[in-house]
């Protein structure tokens, strides 16, 4: 590895990851617990998510109160989440503050207060949130397009659900606390003005008594997959489809990318021009890919009026097809473009390589350069991209709608 | 001005402003045209909305296609909006792709198409994000909210209305990018790995021969204010609030400005612990700072169960009230950590700079650099922050809901 990228594991299981980006003056780090939404009890969806919220509740020596007015008093911008395999937290600021800030996250992760009154507010918080998607029939739609295209428990949105919500009680979030959070492939990730050696001291000073625990294996079960169609009495309809593509972690991936790239990457991309320009179909159309870890997906959505919903969902599907008859030499050379620009760009920034580096090592178990990226996509050449879309027909497709009226699923 | 900052007004009334930032590979513009909502027509809301969409179909030597491919492949990171005084087009990517890139946009701004065909679809996209809204209550609210409180033209949604979208004709567009894509007080501002030389014979050349025009003066009318309710079958009701504060521009901004900081900076500012975090009142709470040239405003912002909805408006009311029985030293130090970390990311990003000095010079007919920002922070302090506080009771307050059951305003 070049003297900018880092690495090591420690004893408990734990990798510390590091980019250092000299020019900076802050830095960034990504904290990532095995504790997502495909881990979450089975009975229990949606723990994972209480989970990160109540463990921010008091911590260590300081209480509720205490602990913000610290975290806050470092200038630290925080950020948490729960995704499919893990709970995340982030944080980015002056790069000394960040260091300082690490003890207070070794108190989160093993040392929270769980606090009964804490545990019910975050519980109606996390109800709130789910009673709140009836009014965002977008991002509804793409909850639903995870939940029936992905196998199951992948495609579980992290909210959870309300009936799992209800059943939940302390006893139960301070057990998920001591199996989840845990050191065995977890990973804690910096980038921006760090020192290597500094920082692995310090997070061996703070997260090397970290247990590491066995974890649960997943039950993997098949997605429904096929035509789902949720009613709601909208203005708009809201599309999404779904099919297979390669895995990220696949050697023809860049191949299969840049195909969708042509698809939907910028605005002279297929989508944007046919649905949006020319035919003035939709508002908003795009496609993107998703990687789970052993498996990719292209999710498309589109959002348009009830009257122009058959139309749009039609011509996406044509869309869709029509990339496997092949690419342009000049299309492909622009999304090889705008991904390069799309690596330079966050390359200045500490938050946007501390997210990527701790998502290269989830994904390959090693940080990819910034030069590796762009070596990957420039291999790539209008006739591989062609090979590979002649010899990997889309579909079967999810298709999932939400709006007042069902759609003709077009064969 | 340090050797960082530039600035030039040409002999047409464009100016042209610059931060080098040696430190990066990328560079990113900012491109301010006087055509905001504002500016509007009177019986032609949304024109400019309409208008930023059609430049962009075909300018200078190449037609629609060619310019959204040509664009592509330089890299470039697009985006355009309208606000309430400017229509602005941003774009960044390796510094030499965008100083490539400003021919392109010269032609956008001088000699676009305009064609026919493509006026009718940008206005029928138009049309479908006036629709959408309707399924987006949240969204809805903020934009009744600056309605309601701000001195009209200022508070119209740059989206324009139904009634005045479908009056448009191509000829009307015409006429509007006559009158308002024009030099005077727009505003060409690039930051990144640029140089200040080279940017301005490039900016000569290209934007030299931009007509200056004479402005109609805008007409002003007192805002309604007050209480209004929006009836809609929601889940969730959302809540506005907003009152006058100091202009960005005057004397004291940072002192009010830091006091709103410590109603809601961060997650250890007030409305956040005590509505959230302690009552768990709502999912969603804030209130920030928006100015208009002459005027500030605060903004406040809540969503909730239909049920907490009357407690969380007096729950809100009460804190925007008791701001104004002064503020504790730790609160206020948070609060200016908390600003003065935003200003050192935003400094390690083209993007946020770009925006940032064409947005100085807007206001204030110059740019600041980081380090006046900094000072300008540190030079607040408690004494100052509760002589303001005392001074300035918040109110009268302009009260928005959106949702299914009127609130009862308290007194």
């Amino acid at each position: 590895m070049a003297e900018r990228y880092f690495q090591h594991t420690f004893g408990n299981g734990l990798t510390l990851l590091a980019e250092q980006m000299p020019g900076m003056q802050s830095a960034a780090m990504t904290l990532m617990i095995n504790a997502g939404a495909s881990t979450d009890p089975v009975d229990r969806s949606g723990s994972a998510t209480v989970l990160a919220d109540l463990v921010l509740r008091g911590a260590g020596s300081r209480d509720s109160r205490q602990l913000t007015d610290y975290l806050d008093s470092l200038g630290l911008q925080r950020s948490s989440g729960v995704g499919v395999y893990h709970t995340r937290f982030g944080c980015a600021a002056l790069a000394a503050k960040v260091v300082e800030g690490m003890a207070a996250y070794a108190d989160i992760l093993q040392r929270p207060h769980l606090p009964e009154t804490g545990f019910q507010a975050g519980r109606d918080l996390a109800l709130q949130a789910i009673a709140g998607i009836e009014d965002e029939p977008r991002q509804k739609l793409l909850i639903k397009l995870r939940e029936w295209h992905y196998p199951s428990p992948y495609g579980r949105t992290a909210m959870g659900q309300k009936e799992h919500l209800e059943k939940l009680t302390l006893d139960l979030m301070k057990a998920d606390h001591t199996d989840r959070y845990q050191a065995k492939d977890s990973i804690i990730a910096f980038a921006g003005n760090v020192d290597f050696a500094r920082l692995k001291e310090e997070v061996e000073t703070q997260f090397g008594d970290l247990q590491a625990r066995p974890q649960q294996p997943v039950k993997v079960m098949p997605p429904p997959g096929n035509y789902h169609f949720e009613h709601a009495k909208t203005e708009q309809t809201h599309i999404g489809v779904a099919y297979a593509s390669l895995p990220e972690t696949h050697a023809d991936y860049y191949t299969a990318r840049l195909a969708i790239e042509v698809l939907s990457g910028g605005s002279s991309a297929r989508l944007f021009t046919e649905i949006r320009e020319k035919r003035g179909l939709v508002y908003s159309v795009g496609a993107s890919y998703a990687s789970l870890k052993d498996q990719g997906s292209i999710l498309a959505y589109a959002g348009t009026s009830n009257e122009r919903a058959q139309a749009t969902l039609d011509c996406l599907i044509t869309e869709i097809h029509r990339l496997n008859e092949g690419v342009e030499k000049d299309e492909l050379e622009r999304a090889k473009i705008g991904l390069k620009a799309d690596i330079i760009m966050s390359g200045e920034s500490t938050g946007a390589r501390a997210g990527a580096i701790a998502h290269d090592y989830f994904m390959r178990g090693r940080i990819r350069t910034l030069d590796e990226l762009k070596n990957a996509i420039d291999a790539v050449n209008v006739e591989k991209v062609n090979a590979y879309l002649k010899a990997n027909k889309p579909g079967p497709f999810t298709i999932v709608i939400v709006g007042p009226k069902e759609l003709k699923v077009p064969t």
